[in-house]
């Protein structure tokens, strides 16, 4: 059967003809190689399917966001994810607006324990490393961790995996060039991902930053190849493709009213050697994939964008996609 | 016919088998005891109706959420309600998004009145006592009090009745604990929504607070039996079910900028002769209920979540079924 | 066929059935007036069909709502409208939800690039003048102008020309009055739509203030009849409609942090001579149409709400029933 003509039923046939998907998704370590593959096979085949039969994957089942931290892509990639698999959204974007901020000062457990009784599934970013699976803990349904403090953020991991997977046709034998520190949350769920594979990392740590032990000690009990670099230009060099956080970036622990995040704001540049530019992407006289989460600040130089090696914005494609088999997988699997 | 067999035709059927609601909910008083039972049935009904029949009660009308104060539970309550039913919902949770807030200060009554040109239903939460009823006054669809004020939240009454009603089998003939000032808001309603029931009535007001005059009134109209109590031992020793709100809350009047109201938050725990402790209701060797609308407070010793007498989360999940059968009878009822 | 009987087929051929709309809605210019023609019937067939043929019209789409300034109606009549026609919508109502503001500061044209990925339209209020245009520009899906800075604000005006085509049966040979200032972006839009039509202009500016060049030279290229007044009794005598937005307004340059423009907030009431009162409108002893897009401040009399002269809430309804078109132009013809 051709994808063009699959029913709802389809679908969730072939979201069940695989894997299942943990309870929830707090950590990349919750996720085996089998399931990511079942992932990405059930984000193409959703994105073929007409959008009809896409709509009708999970029939009136709630999704409820609780983001205590700003978001531009993931919140409303979930909600147009979850709306396209036909699903409803509740939720909120800023804590402010609930009673977990002001008097009450709502503890997240009882947040989580009161939305779960409202809905079938939990996304939340959260300013505390850990928070993800506190409230998976507690919570009565699935949770997934959309960024959790200085912890993870698994479907961005997911989701980029889907773009490189989509791009190369495999991830295995890929060099994959990774700028900024491993301990920031997205570029570690990446790191944990990438080593369900046979890929050798090239590294670019921030000046004086080094990668985490937790993440150092995966790579050596996965045996995945890594290499610190020096600079951008060994990884240029090298790399099928490089994704940059870059060598500043925002305090995860901050909420919305951390003024003090702001104000530590760099007005230094982003160092030369750190910076992605499109003179020299374009010189390498062979293909590179240049992958970014968003926001994109100076690391990137913004002349790459109309480039066929820029896939950012693909990328965020994807990742709606990605986060539709995801939530296919976790509520809408034939019984 | 099986409740697991209804059609979307079926469910309207059963929601026209009954007394129609008053065309606006602002006040319990609105609502009689064939309403409130009729609202108990339907709840059941949907709730065990299978899914896609309930998102068929109501199709293509679109509630607005207009939410001038916080909440966490009461606004995704009624969104994930209206989205169950088929319902689409638009509105604000901050009125800061609105023209509400800054130069131009839009009053209630426009925003009411602009609103309901693009909506089927409002839901107001606003910190002035008698706002909701302002609303209904000028507005050309039906409102629905989310809580105005010290005034009233009668669609949490609701949700609370239907959760003893479906634990108990019945209301009449129990024994309520209300510890609190029944001049806030949940508490006024509920009382109010209790009276019309046979039911007695144990009350442990704050310190040095008593019963607003127009509960007393009432209640002695209804011929409701109160005894006002003067400790939570009273309450225990005797009552079916007990429901607190502790003795210190949040400023009903407050907005979102009330920094004031956070800055007055007590420091000072909740006397012990008002707290509900696990060990308390453990050594009681009979049943008892423990209900609370949240935010749960230290008013309620929290080792007792675990425990079978903790009603709360469940009550959480009942007031969205509750919901669900009010929005289906204010705007899905069969022709 | 009759419009009761029309399915979400017939309603899609209808919209193919016309000229199509400018991939993006910048500005009125964009406009032609067999386009907007084809809107007013469009709105008109939509507003007649069964809700749920309405709701098959865009079937899977998503529309993104962008919005860096307030907005009380125009988010949510855009939202009310997408729901309506079958369609989705996610976004922000408050830009300090997303990493447009703090640390990241991520432009303007990074957020649509990306929240294009996760949709197919994006609707944008923002404060820069010509902020639209820039989105439109880099954004891989079409763009709706929904207020830039200074600049317009083209389906306010849409909507506020099939209210007129709606109550007087045409636009042609109508003499408007429009009170306050071209340069603000709804009167900006709307005197741009009007002058697709053969209308007299009866233009009160504010005190000291005077036509923007570039409508005074669109006006005159046009052939558009327009007379400068000197107080609104000129223009209650003569005018078949008047619509105003008065003498004060909100700075269009701020955002929500803004304080500033509160502050500038004048305490003058509005002069009598810029003022309409119910007692004038009555002593017309003829017809006329009061319309305002709101917020009304004091320069209209509120003693002419329930008059029939009274326009304001049928225009926020009928800016729907318009939108609603609009998106199904753009988003729903038949293929």
């Amino acid at each position: 059967m051709s994808e063009a003509q699959m029913t709802a039923g389809d679908l969730r046939g072939a979201l069940a003809d695989g894997p299942a998907l943990p309870r929830s998704i707090v950590s990349m370590l919750d996720v085996t190689r089998p399931m990511l593959e079942h992932c990405f096979r059930m984000a193409a085949l959703l994105e073929q399917a007409p959008r009809t039969s896409c709509a009708g994957v999970i029939a009136g089942r709630t999704m409820a966001v609780m983001f205590y931290q700003q978001s531009t892509r993931t919140r409303m990639s979930f909600e147009a994810a979850m709306l396209r698999v036909g699903g409803h959204v509740i939720g909120f974007a800023d804590p402010a607006t609930t009673r977990a901020v002001g008097f009450y000062e709502e503890t997240l457990e009882d947040v989580v324990r009161f939305t779960a009784q409202m809905s079938d599934l939990l996304v939340l970013r959260h300013p505390e490393t850990g928070s993800a699976a506190r409230a998976a803990q507690c919570s009565p349904v699935p949770v997934v961790n959309a960024g959790d403090g200085y912890g993870e953020h698994p479907t961005q991991a997911m989701g980029d995996l889907y773009r490189i997977h989509k791009h190369f046709g495999r991830v295995d034998g890929l060099t994959v060039g990774i700028v900024g520190h491993l301990g920031w949350r997205a570029h570690r769920s990446l790191v944990m991902g990438l080593s369900l594979f046979g890929v050798r990392l090239l590294v670019l740590e921030p000046p004086g930053s080094s990668m985490p032990d937790d993440v150092a000690q995966l790579l050596r009990q996965r045996g995945t190849a890594v290499e610190m670099c020096g600079g951008i230009g060994e990884i240029l060099a090298r790399a099928d493709l490089v994704t940059t956080l870059g060598v500043y970036h925002s305090n995860f622990h901050a909420d919305f009213d951390d003024k003090a995040n702001v104000a530590s704001k760099q007005s230094t540049p982003t160092p030369d050697n750190y910076r992605i530019t499109a003179q020299a992407v374009a010189q390498l006289g062979r293909p590179i994939a240049v992958l970014h989460i968003g926001p994109i600040a100076d690391h990137i130089d913004r002349a790459l964008d109309p480039m066929p090696q820029a896939h950012y914005f693909k990328q965020a494609r994807d990742c709606v996609w990605l986060r539709c088999a995801l939530l296919g997988l976790m509520l809408g699997r034939a019984p």
